[in-house]
């Protein structure tokens, strides 16, 4: 559950300069992104480490129905071209709840493998701080 | 180029009752076939060889634009649920050109390995003569 109405969740989740705001976990941070909200429309964003990391991301949107659900997946580039790796669908839901959203943020994988790794990678952690900085975002709009 | 018009092209590609009668080269031939027009929609059939060989395809449609374009894949079941293996993704062009078609069916794939693997299973041969079968349908609609 967020503290949060869906109009302000769904805006931070389809503008690029507000996604950049709360999409990666502090102290890292998006420098870049691109949303073309449209099945096949590009989802493009760089993901930056304290450490002079640096992550593109490349893929897709898969489904679009506003403000209620949003589909994406690195597993084509624009065209749908194969990217050289499906890693993941990321599937999220929005429920108004009154003045609150109850939000669902599902990453699906195509082995076990990959989703070990996206565990092991801070997945749980990750995602539920990126939460929380969505919430305080969506709330201040 | 195909001597059909689009409109039947695109009848034959997305009636699966037209669909079961050309998308496989013969003898084999579809038994069961679902479709759902949409970005997500189950792209469903059953495919039967000579031999009572019997392979189920499942997948779903990425976009869809009339009379147009047609993208679908196995990579996901309905609700974008990654499958066991994403194999390919299925690309389909129509141009009008007077009374006849340019068509244009690409196959993509993540790796080297299904792409060969395809080629082995005979997709160029396949996918002619389920071509030349989609052209004869659409005439005579």
């Amino acid at each position: 559950m967020l503290d949060a109405p869906v109009a302000g969740l769904w805006r931070c989740w389809t503008e690029p300069e507000l996604l950049k705001q709360w999409f990666c976990p502090k102290p890292w941070y998006v420098s870049e992104a691109r949303m073309d909200l449209r099945p096949g429309g590009e989802f493009f964003s760089v993901m930056n480490g304290p450490e002079g990391e640096r992550f593109e991301n490349i893929g897709v949107f898969l489904e679009i129905e506003p403000q209620r659900r949003l589909v994406s997946t690195d597993a084509f580039r624009p065209g749908w071209v194969p990217t050289e790796r499906a890693f993941m669908v990321s599937h999220v839901e929005f429920e108004p709840q009154g003045e609150r959203t109850r939000y669902l943020a599902r990453a699906m994988h195509w082995n076990e493998e990959t989703l070990k790794q996206h565990e092991q990678m801070g997945f749980h952690d990750g995602w539920n701080m990126a939460a929380d900085q969505l919430e305080t975002l969506a709330k201040s709009l």
